[in-house]
Formats: structure tokens, C-alpha cells, sequence
């Protein structure tokens, strides 16, 4: 393969069906059929290796914020690389790291001032919840070591993160895992337990069952809940108004950490950087990855609240993590330089002055029998599909199957259109375009939506 | 911060003292001392703010294997993130990881053809037990999910890999882990047992204890086992001759996979690609990130053998795993830029060709009396301090601190050196420099190293 001068797309489909191991796929998909092979983007597009375009309508991996092919970014990573590529900030220091944690810490609400970078968003959830323990530990609560999180929810894939993530399928043929974490409702008001419940009410019963299971549990005993700001997996959970108030009320009531998950949600995917400026709320660690760099260099990191590192300023006490590539010069540099056209581009401005347009184009596909709920906020929509609207049935997993697996996802690529479809809960599409998108891709998902779900639910 | 025009190292370092949390770092150190600012590098050397230059006797974190300030790799960086920066591997494949993922399984001992790329080395470790229980799971023996790993041995620090990780005091704080790991002996020579050993009857007695545990267990219950090639925690510890050859016989009688763990050891550290390569075994997965790379950009892979594919190639079968920047398309250009290097400058033969030349001025410093052992192999030595060579007898906790953070740390740091004074196992002082150095640093670090060991044993 070495020889390679120009890309010999046969030969490289080839090496990756061979070879290259699709993360979360199931292979035989790619034994007769070949895998997409992706080779350029731009802006809102991407392009495969036949020259098709296709909208890039979930941004790589609710990553790519400022959008593909930004040479600005290209050029930040190869300055610092020519530099200073690599060095450990395992008792050092380097500028871009400095510069980066000063930054974040500027843009947090509240006091969250200490940065602990990571390489990617597992990492920054795994590296909460070993602070949550170590810090209960060094203020005299070691029996504090057990985490809430939500249902359906997703926040990683590497053990600890694992445990904390709430979907059963993706546990199962890892387990056992960490243990002592359990699961709180998430804020699926379409499926709320009653019909007759205001959003204020749902959201007053969603929190309050965090508080049941402190209780459960022991207060003693809790040292943190996770929550994301939107809820990603199950299709884009707004909070009801009122929840993170009184999530916030609940964990100060037994002095158990809240952690806003911001990996999706953070750097202008909700028109802010992070969940808290949005919806109102100072939790004690944020955890963020993805859109912190719009994805050209990985970089996350866990950013504390001053009182979490207190304890750990004194004598001889540490925090006793460290990731090799935690604060890597490169991905600081260009987590910057992506910042930078955020200010200047005006991008959380441009995202909130456009939420209520995009949701309208999408809404517009209410008239679809198969769609039963459009939720979300900022650029990031889930599109409920049900069987029945009426009663809101939803599909079996035969069902279920054929319609996501079967035909959605290869016919909305084939129309052009990259996002997910998606049944870690109920069927959804999920949306998250660049956040540079504008009326032009609104329309366009529009339209290759309805084509393609009332072609679905002819299938049905 | 963000109107920093040149960068002002005085406002920086104190943005790193309030805002960065450092990895695996006292706080209190970098109170009152500011934390040192590396600033640049290029080939063999360092540079921190003022301007002082240092020897990076330790490759970053055993990483930059083809040196500093490659204009090469940094062009690469930007070229792909130009083109495509970011796009996942999720049911789609882009050319660099196809072509990167080829080229691996070429360079592989073995049928060890399949890659699950992932962004380092804690998420390879996580993947390769994820792939041991689920690849169990799938040709129905569900019991086999405990694995082994030696004492003082580092795997990672996300909470599967830490689990595996056999160094007490980095788990203490985060306990509980995932259950079921259990620790045999490393290949501490030095500490053998039994002084009459030879070094290939303490192999034996090293592997058998593998076999006994799995024993003592139950081989239906254990999934695998990961060694290092060179064990870097502890202080380099080489297998002894027939080790690998034992533990693979060891293996494949209890059908336990033998998982390498090659994020230090890959890449040219041992003068060859792999651990196995080099010793002559092939293990069942292969894990790998640090020289992938060079550190330029985080890439990391778990490389499994083809029958641990097989059972996932059916079906609806899927391993259930996935990470947003696994085979991130510039950190896999930057990969394959990095093996052209390595194969344009022949870097495996010239470590293999001046192993013996490094061993023998690191060995040179046995007439001192602190220095009881040098052990190690390729670029990648440790040298074992002690309080009384004749009969071995090593620091206690206090001597040992006062001896590496209070004295040693700083000291080499202050004379040219950068390298590791660590103390997870017995003291030692690590080297591991790029594998492009030669003759001229390791008189370098010969002459730094005897200066600063006398003074630190007059200080006793």
C-alpha cells in the first residue's frame, strides 16, 4: 500500500473491508456491499470517492462546529506541530495549553477554573467521576463513590464511562463493569408517565426521582449525577423548564456533584459554549471533547470548580490521573485558532438566531404520518418515528430493523443526505448540521426527508 | 488572553498555575516555583521559555519517536485536515485509515490483520478486554471475562485500563474498579526470587505463575492476559529467554488470549515494530498508540487476530464498541507519514544497530554506588537505584521522596536532562530518547547522569 501516489479507491475499499474495523457496525453490512469511502469536506458537505456530495447533516459526529476544510485550522495544527508537536503537561507546561485552560475557564459559567484536558470525551467523563471519588476521599466522604445518570443515556465507551452510560445493549457483552451506577428517568416529555403533565410538572417529576434515588441509595454514599444539557441517545431530550434548578437544589441538598456532560452539547451546538449558559445552571464539572476543536485534532478536557482542586493544593495530595495526550500542544493550538472563528464568525449568535427557522422547516414535517415528534434546540433535532401517531405506537424491533437498517439510512445517503437513524430508544433521526448552516441546508434536509420518510412509510 | 499577540511566558505561566491542571502532579509544587514552559522542540532537543535547551531523554512520554520538529509531519497534519479533517468511522471508511489499518496488519506478527483504531493507549486497553469478553460471549464460554497483568505493570488509567493497571497507589482513590483482575509477577530480574536463578529459570517461574492464577481462578473464567513486551513501570523490565514462548504455550492451553501491549514498546523503542518481533511470539491482539504517531497527533489501535474477528462477521453479530476519533483522518496521515520515516531512515536498524552502544554508556555508571542495576533493551533502559548495592537494599518512602521529587527531578531537569525519576516500583530513572539519537546524547546523558548521581549520593 506503500506505493500508493494517487488514492486506488478499489484497492483502499478493499484494505478497509479487510482490515480497517468499523466501529459500531456490524460487518457482515460491508461483506457484499462496500463501505462509504469519505475523502473530502467543505463547509456543510462532504464528498464520497464516486464525487457524490452529500449535506453533512450530523457534522461528522456532532463535531465538526465551524464547519470541513477550514484552512485557518489546518494551518494552526501544522505551526504548532512544526514546533512543538508533542509534549506531556505531566509536570510541565506549554503555551497552548496555558492559553487554552485560561481561555475555557473565562467562558464557564460559575467559578469552573481548573481544566484537566483530556484526549476525548470518554476520557473527560472518566476523569469526573475519579475526581468526584478522589476529592470525597480527600475531604473525609470516601463512601461516596456511586454515580446517577439518565435513561438511554450515552457517555462513552471505555469502561468507566461505560458504566455510567444508560444503554442496556451497549453493556452487555462487557459486563461487569464498574460498579454502583444507576438509572434516573431522562426528559422524554413525549413519553412522559402522564399524559396530563404540564412540561413544568414532568420536569418537577423527572428531577425528583434523582432525589429518590439518592435516597435509595444513601446520600452517603452518591458522589455524582451526569446529565447532558440536551439528551443525545433516545433523540435529543430538552430539559423541561425548571429541571436543571431543581436538579441543581437536589444535589446541593446532599452534596452530591453535578456533571453537565457538554461533549455534544457545548461550543455553539445549543447557540452557547456550554449547557449552562443556555439553560441556566452552575454545575460543578463540565465535561466537553468534540466541538472544543470542531474535531480537526482530538482534544477534551474535564473542567472543575475551584473548590474541587482545594484539597488537592496542599501538601503531598494529588489527583492521580494523567492521559498521555491530555492538553496535546496540537489539539490546544487548534482548539484556539476554532475559537477564534467562533468570536469572530459570530457563531452561537448566528445558531440561536436560527433555532426557530430550522425547527420550523423540520416541523413542517409533522404532516407525515410516520412522524410523531420533532424536539430539540440550538442545531441539534431528533425526529421521532412512530407506527401510530395517534397513540403514539411506536415500532417492534423487526420493525424497527427494517425501516432504520433496512432501508432509512442507505436511502437518505443515497439522496444525499448524512445523519443517523437511530434506535438506542425509540426510532429517531437525528440532526446537528455545522453550525455555520443556513436556510439552504434547512430546506434542503427538509426535502430529502419527506421524500425519503413517506417512501418509508409506503414500505411499512 | 486572547489579544496575546507574541506569547507572554509570565502571564501564561500563570494562567497554567490557576487554570491547568497538570497530570499526575503535586499542586502544591507549582505554588510557589513556577511549572516549567517547553516552548519548542527539534530532533533530540527541547526548549522551555527561557530559552534553556534540554536533552529529552524520554521522547516526551515515550512518544516522539522520529524527533522533534518534523516539517514532514506537520505538512501531512495539514494536508488532511484540509481535505477532510475529521469524519467517524462508523459504517463509513475514509482513505487514510483504510490505507493506514492495510499497512498495519502488514507489519504485524501474524494473522493480527484486523484494527480497531481508537485515540491512545487507554482506549486500546480498554478495547482489548472489551474484544476478549465480547469475542467470548460470542463463541458461547460468557464466563471468560477476568483477565491478568503483572505487578507494577501501567495499562492505562480510564477505569478498564486501570483495572488492569497493577500500581496500588494510582487505583486506591478511584476504587471500585471493574472487578475481576488479578495480578502475577513481572520479569524483575534484579529482584528475582531466588538469587540462584538463572534468567531462563526465573522466566519459567514467572510464566508458571500465569498458569497458576488462571488455575487458581478457573480457566473458564479468564479472558486474557496483557503483558509488555519491556515492562516500563518498575523500571524496564526485559523478558528473560523463553518467557514469551512459556506464556504463549500457557495461553493457548487455557484458551486465555494473550493481549501485547505495545504503546511504549511498538514502534522502533525495541528496534522493531512490535514486542513480538523482537522476542519471537505472536500474541492474540496487539495494542498500540505513543510512535504510531510520534505523538504529532493521538491515534491509537487495538490489532486483533483474524479468528477474533470471525465471530463478528456474521449476522447481526457487532462488537458493541466505538470512539468518536478512532482513526481520525489527520492522526492516520500522520501515522503513515511517521512509518515513512521510519522506513526511509531505517530508525528500527539503527536503534538495533546502537542498543549495545547506549547499553554500554548507561553502564558505565555502575561504578557509581548508588546505581545497582541497568536493564532495559533497544532505547529504552532503567536504571534501578539503591541504598547499598552489595545487598541490594532499596530506599524507604521517605528517602525515596526526598531522593527523586526532592532532589533528582529538579536536578537533571536544571542540567540539560529531561527524563523520568519514578518510584511506582523500587526508584529509577528512565531513558527513552528519540530513536534518531546517538553516540553524541548518550555521552549526553552519561556525563548529566554521573554528575547529578554523584551529587545526589553525597547527599544521602
Amino acid at each position: 500500500m506503500t506505493d500508493l501516489q494517487s488514492p486506488d479507491y478499489a484497492k483502499l475499499t478493499e484494505a478497509a473491508r479487510d482490515h480497517l474495523w468499523p466501529h459500531f457496525t456490524r460487518l457482515s453490512s460491508f461483506r457484499k456491499t462496500d463501505m462509504p469511502m469519505i475523502v473530502r469536506g467543505d463547509g456543510c458537505y462532504i464528498w464520497d470517492s464516486a464525487g457524490r456530495r452529500y449535506l453533512d447533516g450530523l457534522s461528522g459526529l456532532f463535531v465538526v462546529q465551524t464547519g470541513h476544510g477550514r484552512q485557518e485550522l489546518a494551518e494552526a495544527a501544522a505551526k504548532q506541530a512544526g514546533e512543538l508537536a508533542y509534549f506531556p503537561i505531566w509536570s510541565y507546561a506549554h503555551p497552548k495549553a496555558a492559553e487554552l485552560a485560561d481561555r475555557l475557564a473565562d467562558l464557564t459559567p460559575g467559578d469552573l477554573n481548573r481544566v484537566f484536558f483530556t484526549t476525548g470525551g470518554s476520557e473527560a467523563v472518566e476523569s469526573a467521576w475519579k475526581l468526584a471519588r478522589s476529592y470525597f476521599r480527600k475531604v473525609g466522604k470516601p463512601l461516596k463513590t456511586k454515580v446517577l445518570s439518565r435513561s438511554i443515556a450515552y457517555h462513552g465507551t471505555s469502561m468507566g464511562a461505560l458504566s455510567i452510560t444508560g444503554i442496556p445493549a451497549l453493556k452487555q457483552d462487557f459486563e461487569p463493569l464498574v460498579p454502583s451506577t444507576f438509572r434516573v428517568p431522562n426528559t422524554n416529555y413525549y413519553r412522559r408517565p402522564d399524559e396530563s403533565m404540564t412540561p413544568e410538572q414532568f420536569g418537577v417529576w423527572a428531577a425528583d426521582r434523582i432525589a429518590e434515588a439518592i435516597e435509595f441509595e444513601g446520600p452517603d454514599t452518591v458522589a455524582a449525577v451526569f446529565l447532558e444539557p440536551v439528551q443525545n441517545a433516545g433523540g435529543c431530550f430538552p430539559p423541561p423548564p425548571g429541571y436543571f434548578q431543581r436538579v441543581r437544589e437536589i444535589c446541593d441538598r446532599y452534596d452530591v456533584l453535578m456533571v453537565s456532560d457538554d461533549v455534544i452539547c457545548g461550543f455553539g451546538r445549543l447557540g452557547e459554549y456550554f449547557g449552562g449558559n443556555r439553560y441556566d445552571y452552575t454545575p460543578d464539572i463540565i465535561t466537553v471533547a468534540k466541538g472544543l476543536t470542531s474535531g480537526y485534532v482530538p482534544l477534551g478536557a474535564m473542567i472543575a470548580a475551584e473548590r474541587l482542586a482545594e484539597p488537592f493544593l496542599e501538601g503531598t495530595n494529588w489527583f492521580a490521573h494523567g492521559i498521555t495526550y491530555g492538553g496535546h500542544p496540537v489539539g490546544s493550538a487548534v482548539a484556539l485558532a476554532n475559537l477564534d472563528i467562533m468570536e469572530r464568525e459570530n457563531l452561537n449568535s448566528h445558531v440561536r438566531e436560527n433555532t426557530a427557522l430550522f425547527r420550523s422547516y423540520l416541523e413542517k414535517l409533522s404532516d407525515l404520518p410516520i412522524v410523531g415528534d420533532v424536539r430539540g434546540d440550538g442545531y441539534f433535532f431528533g425526529i421521532e418515528l412512530v407506527k401510530d401517531k395517534a397513540t403514539k405506537q411506536t415500532f417492534n424491533d423487526d420493525e424497527s430493523e427494517r425501516l432504520l437498517r433496512g432501508f432509512l439510512s442507505h436511502a437518505l445517503f443515497e439522496a444525499g443526505l448524512y445523519c443517523r437513524a437511530d434506535d438506542r430508544g425509540d426510532p429517531v433521526i437525528q440532526l446537528a448540521p455545522p453550525l455555520i448552516a443556513g436556510e439552504e441546508q434547512f430546506a434542503e434536509i427538509e426535502r430529502i426527508l419527506r421524500t425519503v420518510l413517506t417512501e418509508a412509510h409506503s414500505q411499512l
